[in-house]
């Protein structure tokens, strides 16, 4: 799997993939990173310039479409097209599972300044992906992100494949008394050793033997976690 | 403004340190980032393991509560304390403007592995924070999210004070149509130079110099672009 990131910033791409599980991946080729500078793209008289204001007025710098363009048909595969902004559809898990089987992988487009050229959405991308509704100052977060949350789901990621799959949002149960049919149980609350630290106990059921019990303890706890979150909007 | 960052990958946090913006708000003082690796506070016995099997059963690994314990009393100063997990309260930027405030600073623990031992959620954390519903393989890149999404409301951090504020989400509007009242509008599309590229036009209205013109086709176009985002959920 191959993600093609235009970004300013090639360099923040590299801690990712000298690190932990990433680096693993990697390693065992399950998937690549090639970021691409969108400055190596810019007007000839412009040199490395790249954003300019906008039409219109208004504070601060949009990145402009002709680098964006150049950029894109400048890489080696023709992927379908990610931008990261605020307007785009917020990421979820079950986008994330449906995006996941496209083995080949994905171009990225990471905003920066106030904003993108709106003409780099109307014609030259395919998905516009939010995180959520806070504000970063660039789109490699999103970016690494997105990497992230697709390739853990590649068979071999973690070396386990039962890992990947027993865990929040994945297990859905199609209603929760009180929460939308679209919600996703989150996961229930896990202990390990020691069984008493400081005073403070792993919960009897889980150290009883009884699966059973157990299972019918970690199932009211996600419904009951569930719930509360989605109360306390 | 001080993070004090529990996590396993010290490193993932100096890419974010040397380069764009976040650099140069480091180089003005601004804010710093201390990493500190939760593999330091490991039990002696156990060599710089910090996670085991979870009770009950079940697949993978639970990072303990005792490293993290431990690493939290060896921190230079105190802090709110942050635990990034799925079941944490969405990240908004109402949330986000409100942190801000707190100019001292945030203490932030990475999970890792298939979870965190629910002993720390319950005794040692002030606020547990997700992105969104989508699962990433650890605590690191929600703790950037969370660094980046203070540290750049600063002052100082733009280098521009407008830059920060004109923004989606930052505008808040009572009452779109349809649109519940806790939400945010959306930002206008921006364009900016050339007016024509490939045959792709910036709208005339942007380029005709009729501020009045302009401000009420932005709203229109945040109110437009609002609903279609919560209409497309």
């Amino acid at each position: 799997m191959l993600f093609q990131v235009l970004t300013h910033f090639p360099e923040r791409y590299h801690f990712y993939l000298e690190s932990g599980l990433p680096a693993r991946a990697i390693k065992k080729q399950l998937f690549r990173v090639e970021p691409v500078c969108i400055r190596d793209f810019a007007d000839d008289s412009r040199k490395g310039r790249v954003d300019a204001s906008p039409y219109g007025g208004g504070p601060g710098m949009i990145l402009q479409v002709a680098p964006i363009d150049r950029a894109l048909q400048s890489l080696p595969e023709s992927l379908p097209v990610v931008l990261f902004t605020p307007r785009g559809r917020r990421l979820k898990q079950e986008d994330v599972s449906r995006l996941a089987k496209n083995k080949k992988g994905y171009t990225l487009v990471c905003g920066y300044f106030e904003g993108v050229d709106e003409r780099v959405a109307e014609h030259l991308v395919d998905y516009q992906v939010s995180l959520g509704d806070f504000i970063l100052g660039s789109g490699d977060l999103p970016a690494l992100c997105f990497i992230e949350a697709i390739t853990r789901l590649l068979d071999g990621y973690t070396g386990s494949a039962e890992s990947t799959v027993d865990e929040s949002y994945t297990k859905g149960l199609d209603s929760v008394a009180g929460v939308n049919d679209a919600v996703r149980l989150l996961e229930y609350p896990q202990y390990t050793r020691p069984r008493e630290y400081n005073g403070w106990k792993v919960p009897a059921v889980l150290l009883n033997g009884n699966h059973k019990e157990i299972e019918s303890w970690r199932n009211e706890e996600s419904v009951r976690q569930t719930k509360m979150r989605f109360e306390s909007k």
